[in-house]
Formats: C-alpha cells, sequence, structure tokens
C-alpha cells in the first residue's frame, strides 16, 4: 500500500469533523482499508514489526539520521497502544519515549519549543513524542492560555523548527490518529465501566470532551498550516486499532527503507588489530 | 532457581580473577546451571519475557516504585545483547536506558553523581543504566584520573546515594556481567574478523585489555565495598549469552514481583461520570 492515501499534502483542505459528506474514503475514522477484521492483520503485523527491528539496527549503525515519530489525537485515540504494539520487540536501547504533559514552571519560563528540542532524538535513535509542541496550538488554543496574536505565529515556528531538524538528518513523521467522537465515547466509558481502568480516566477527560468541535478546528489548522514537503502529516484512520497499527507500522517502515542506510564500511586499520 | 547463588553478600570475599580454584562453581563465567545448551533457555525465557511485561504495566500503573538496573561489565560482557534480550517485547514507554559515556564538560564540573542522579527512572518506569556511576570507581581508579584519596570516599557515597534511592521508592538492581579475558579475546577477535562489525570497536578496545587485571581489582572492590542489604550486586556468569539472559530476566522478574503490586484501586467518583 502506498503513503499517498494517507498524507496531507500542503494545500488539502482538511474538514475533520463532517468526513463522511466530503472526504475520501481513508479520512474516515472507521476506514480499514482491504482488511476486514482484526486477525487478518497480525500476520502481516509481525512481519513488519521484524522488519523494523532490522531498520533500527541498521539506524543505529549507521548514526547519520534520527527518526522523530509524533503522535497526536483526541484522549484515547490510542497513543500509548499504538507506541506498545507498533514498537513490540525493538531494541529499547535504541528507542527514547517522551511524554509532554503540563509545562513545568522551568518551561513554561521559556519559548514553547524550548522543551521540544531538548528532547529531539540522537543520530541512530527514534524518539517518539507522545503528544509534542503541537500541544501549543491545540490545548493552547481551545483554552486560551496565551492570546491568539502568539499562538497564530507559531505554525510558522514550528514549520522552520521541523525544517532545521530535517536539514540536519533528523527524519520527521506526524501521526495524527483520527478517531471519531462516537468511539471516544464508547472507550471512555469502557474505562469508567471497568473499575481496573479507573486510574487511567479523570473527571478532567470528560470535560474536555465537550470541547470537541473547538479540538477539531485546532487540528485542521495544524494539518493544514504544519503539513510541509520535509515533515507531513498523516491522518491515520483510527477507530479500528489493529488497522491503526498496521498502517503506522507501515509508513515507518517505508520511510527508513527510503534512507537507503548501510552499515558502516570495514575499518582497514581495525583488521590489523592484534588481540593479546 | 532462588537468587542466592549470583548473589553478592555483604563480608563475601571476591576473587574475580582467580576464580575456578577458590570460588563457588556459579562465580566461574563459564557457569550454566541446570542448562546444557543454548536452545534450552529459549522457551522459559520467552515465558520470563512475558511475564515481565505484565509486570511492568503493573509497575506503570502503580507507579509506586522505580526501578533500576545497572550493568557493568568489561567491554564485550555483553551489556547491549542483555538490553535486547531482557527486554524484548516490553513496552518501550516504560522503559529508558541511559549510556554513560566519558562525561562531558558540564558534568565533569559536577560531583561525579550530578550526572547518574539526573538520570534516575521516574515511578512507573524501569531504568537501565548502561554503564553508570560506577566507573568513578572503575576506569577513573585504573587510569588514575583524580587521586586516591578522592575515588576512596566515593564507595560509601555511592552506598549512601543508593540508599536513599531506595528508602524513596527505587529498587536497585545491580549485575556484574561476568566473561573471562579468553572469552573476551574470542569476541575482540570476531568482531576483528568481521568487516561488517568493525563499526562496534576501535584500538582503545584493545588498549583497555592490557588492563584487565587492574580492572579485576577494581570490580573485586566494587562488589565487595558496594554490595548492600538494600542494593545488593549479582555476579551473572557471562560467557554463555544464553545462560547471561535467562538468570537476569529472572532476577527482574523475581524482584518485581516482591513488590506485591496491585492496580490502582477503583475510584467510586469516576464510576458516577456520564459521557455525554
Amino acid at each position: 500500500m502506498s503513503s499517498q492515501p494517507f498524507i496531507v499534502k500542503p494545500g488539502d483542505n482538511i474538514t475533520l469533523s463532517n468526513v463522511e459528506q466530503d472526504c475520501k474514503p481513508e479520512r474516515i475514522p472507521d476506514y480499514t482499508g482491504t482488511f476486514q477484521k482484526k486477525g487478518e492483520t497480525k500476520k502481516p503485523l509481525k512481519k513488519l514489526n521484524k522488519r523494523l527491528l532490522k531498520l533500527q539496527e541498521l539506524l543505529y549503525a549507521e548514526s547519520k539520521h534520527a527518526l522523530l515519530i509524533i503522535l497526536q489525537g483526541m484522549d484515547t485515540c490510542g497513543k500509548d497502544g499504538t507506541i506498545r504494539k507498533v514498537m513490540a520487540g525493538i531494541n529499547v536501547q535504541g528507542c527514547e519515549v517522551v511524554n509532554f504533559k503540563v509545562p513545568s514552571s522551568d518551561e513554561i519560563a521559556r519559548d514553547f519549543l524550548w522543551r521540544a528540542h531538548k528532547a529531539v532524538p540522537k543520530k541512530g535513535m527514534i524518539g517518539i513524542f507522545n503528544r509534542s509542541h503541537y500541544e501549543d496550538v491545540l490545548v493552547v488554543r481551545v483554552h486560551d492560555l496565551v492570546d491568539e496574536s502568539v499562538w497564530k505565529k507559531r505554525y510558522q515556528q514550528i514549520n522552520d523548527f521541523e525544517k532545521m531538524l530535517v536539514e540536519n538528518g533528523t527524519v520527521v513523521l506526524k501521526f495524527f490518529l483520527h478517531i471519531s467522537k462516537d468511539e471516544q465515547k464508547e472507550r471512555l466509558e469502557s474505562r469508567i465501566n471497568d473499575p481496573t481502568k479507573h486510574w487511567k480516566i479523570t473527571e478532567a477527560d470528560i470535560r474536555e470532551r465537550s470541547y470537541w468541535d473547538d479540538y477539531m478546528q485546532a487540528y485542521e489548522s495544524v494539518l493544514q498550516k504544519c503539513t510541509t514537503q520535509w515533515a507531513p502529516w498523516y491522518i491515520i484512520p483510527a477507530n479500528r486499532k489493529w488497522y491503526r497499527n498496521i498502517v503506522i507500522t507501515e509508513r515507518i517502515v517505508e520511510t527508513l527503507e527510503k534512507l537507503d542506510m548501510n552499515y558502516p564500511k570495514p575499518n582497514s586499520d581495525v583488521s590489523t588489530l592484534y588481540v593479546d
């Protein structure tokens, strides 16, 4: 499958709230492509996981590039589950997950990109941002945490920042995990109804849901203004977890394959070493 | 198998260089316990990996404890391989690997524990130190990088530091991967003879080998002076990689089982939430 159906191209018109009427089928959260049900993706996913491990080793050995994966989406959209399933079998030493929560006082005292920049992966590594600097044009915008004149400038600032990363050897992949409002309702209810899942939920999560439309608007801006040639956004249909996982893993594998990496050249100085 | 054969007890006399003559069988790098060959540990290791994933989820959900795993040993002893195999299938989001290399100028300008302290895992997380603050009484001692009067005080400083960590909710596991000098020779030679492995080796690695006896002496001090009730050292027979992996995974699983962790209690306030 080519990555084209999920990529957002500069100039694309994105309407997240109203997808059924005016969008391509792959923009609908329920979309599952050529797959019908869960079991069908199990084998191909396992194969992709194995391929990803090989590519990660190569990335690490070559250490020319870093891979930064940015995951965004509404509460319960599956960011944690994606990390668990897509990265299953990866070498933990080559992968770093960074969670962006409410900024600390130290972080809030700097520009919004400061903590993101501090957390970018080293060459050879896969870095995953679970939420990211995009929160500064999402939650910040929805809840008026800074003036509009401030957050409006951030789209361009983000594009410039990501361009600099890419030009210096970091590959940037950005996934919006797209679930429907109904699917979120089901997932929240299942957490409420299962006492062992209560630790995963707070009243604040329910409160955030009432801002759904505002968030969709904020995400539309992000997807339109911050999809670039160098760091495109992908909209991932995410109502079906198993489909979400295979699509994202495919994108990552595909991206790493394109880097055309090689193991470092044999070193003739090493060949002559003598071990006593 | 109980952890007792591998643990170093306070007061134990450790002689690493001369193990065959005067030590327990499990102190010999070639030791493989009740196992005869590689294939035999495959199934039990897979089972342990699965159990470890469950325990990690629980550690994360409960977030009362952190687990800090310290890996030390001579070059080629298998620290990287241990991380790959023991942590196979773990959720990368709950695990953080920190590599301690030559200290930066910012690090050298502080006390030797500063960078270790900065890197300790959060509650809920498994942190792995690939090398650690112990290098400050190992390489530093062998190469006279600071005065003896300075490094001699560090054993107690390390014990106090680790005690503080443990008293504040971090479980500390310390593994010395014990290979023989002959085994290191084989492993270095196999890297020299395989051009695709040249990137893993430098002339400096060979040079370090000439300090083998000094390192063994330095390790003996570490193991004797820094094995404590709260943070014991384990000596892991590591000539056979497959045996090393299963022994370490067993220790980790065993340690987490003992924490007697529970999923956070159901929250009655959550049960009454209504999703619109």
